[in-house]
């Protein structure tokens, strides 16, 4: 999907709304456990219910992966599933040097055929490469995360005076452009994110953590947004675990719905779209 | 496998060679296309012929996520063909935020059965802890590689004066100990090696990249090996690939066979086994 298609979307649901499928047996209601894909049946009545209010779904691929072969043919159908004009996230940070990132990029847009991955720096600009030769696919690179250990590294200052995810965004800027590149950019921070976007004025940012990490949409937009949204804003649990029992899906739909209210006032005040 | 029976066994096989099962099935030999599974019995041949001389495995984990679920089915029938004794490294590069970072130990550690696995380390700690969380299991932490794109970040000066990767070798040493973290360390600068050894005198560092990726041997070991090795030197292509034909096994024997003898000399020189 392309950046003119994304926007569209975004102005026509009036939605920047991103569902995480961080999908756990644990978590998902007992009575599909007899399915033959307990997996696929819940994503399946997760996209049903959320399609109308959602432009991005994001599963999250550790979540798959812990379940082996088989959480892997569960994503594989999921993905399939997921109607075609909107947005498809593989949360899966990877990046590794360029013939193995371009394995990595074959995986998740060829073997599957997602729209985009969320990609990590630290090995620069051949582990991302890769990724951008894709044609219609995008790269969504971390930048700065809103967990615990993004203070490690991410803020550290550099000798120009600058913090390391200044830097990551700057050079990476120039790897790509706003029509193949966006940022994770964590939500617990308002100011943080004012800040990022100064840097990268027009790039979409993926953020994750509103709702149960904490983050203020209002906050994240009132700093984040640009005249065409520029932001796909992530909820997972707050919406896939809102019901847990047969109802689950509807329960599901009217946290999506009352996100996306939400998120049209936003837009109204922030926004062109 | 613990620190002390990886040392057991460098000193046993004279040898610290990691062989990296990079499989493609664009690189096997032609006879084994008609195979049930090309890959695994490619491993099995490699793994058969190379055992006496290797310390250490590491299949990288995108060639067979590339395939999709049959990858990772080839996958967990190569590691299970692994000889007990012989050191699992899942060279898949992960790192999320902490319950995430958690389902990924998940799926090597335990829905596989690694000894290892590679991390990044941008997000920090909470990205890395979830992995020292099980007993008898490693991290390989990113530190220092020896990629083109290990300019862009790695080794940008911070405010304190150092580069980052010696922040990065710094903060995780506190995270873990000798025991259960290692380092990737880029094997195409020997003095670069040196200056990593004098950080964390103690660690392994796994070092890729000698062979088709021009590092040296004997720099690696005269920088980098301490008196209980300390080194686990990985070789891909140069061994698996050395035949193209029914012969490859023999082929990648003799390769293996050819660095072990070099390995004993360095042990010889710069170790205590």
């Amino acid at each position: 999907m392309n950046r003119q298609e994304l926007i569209q979307q975004i102005k026509a649901k009036q939605s920047f709304l991103c569902v995480g499928l961080d999908t756990d047996l644990q978590k998902i209601p007992s009575h599909l456990h007899g399915a033959k894909d307990p997996i696929f049946e819940f994503n399946k009545e997760i996209i049903d219910q959320t399609a109308d209010f959602a432009v991005a779904y994001k599963p999250n691929i550790a979540f798959y992966e812990a379940l082996g072969p088989r959480g892997w043919e569960s994503l594989a159908k999921t993905l399939e599933y997921i109607p075609k004009d909107i947005f498809t996230i593989a949360d899966a940070k990877r990046g590794d040097i360029g013939n193995t990132s371009g394995l990595y990029a074959k995986a998740f847009f060829e073997t599957m055929d997602f729209d985009s991955i969320t990609v990590a720096p630290y090995m620069g600009v051949d582990s991302v490469g890769p990724f951008l030769e894709y044609a219609g696919k995008w790269v969504i690179l971390l930048a700065l995360t809103s967990n615990e250990g993004s203070h490690d590294f991410q803020v550290t200052t550099l000798q120009n005076g600058k913090p390391l995810y200044q830097e990551v965004l700057e050079k990476s800027s120039q790897w790509g452009s706003p029509d193949n590149m966006m940022y994770v950019v964590g939500a617990t921070r308002g100011e943080k994110i004012g800040a990022v976007r100064k840097i990268v004025p027009d790039h979409f940012f993926l953020v994750p953590g509103v709702g149960a990490q904490g983050g203020s949409l209002q906050e994240v937009a009132k700093y984040g947004m640009n005249k065409n949204c520029g932001l796909l804003v992530n909820s997972s649990r707050g919406i896939i675990y809102a019901g847990k029992d047969k109802d689950f899906g509807k329960a599901a739909r009217q946290e999506a719905k009352i996100l996306q209210a939400e998120m049209a006032d936003l837009l109204a005040l922030y926004s062109e779209l």
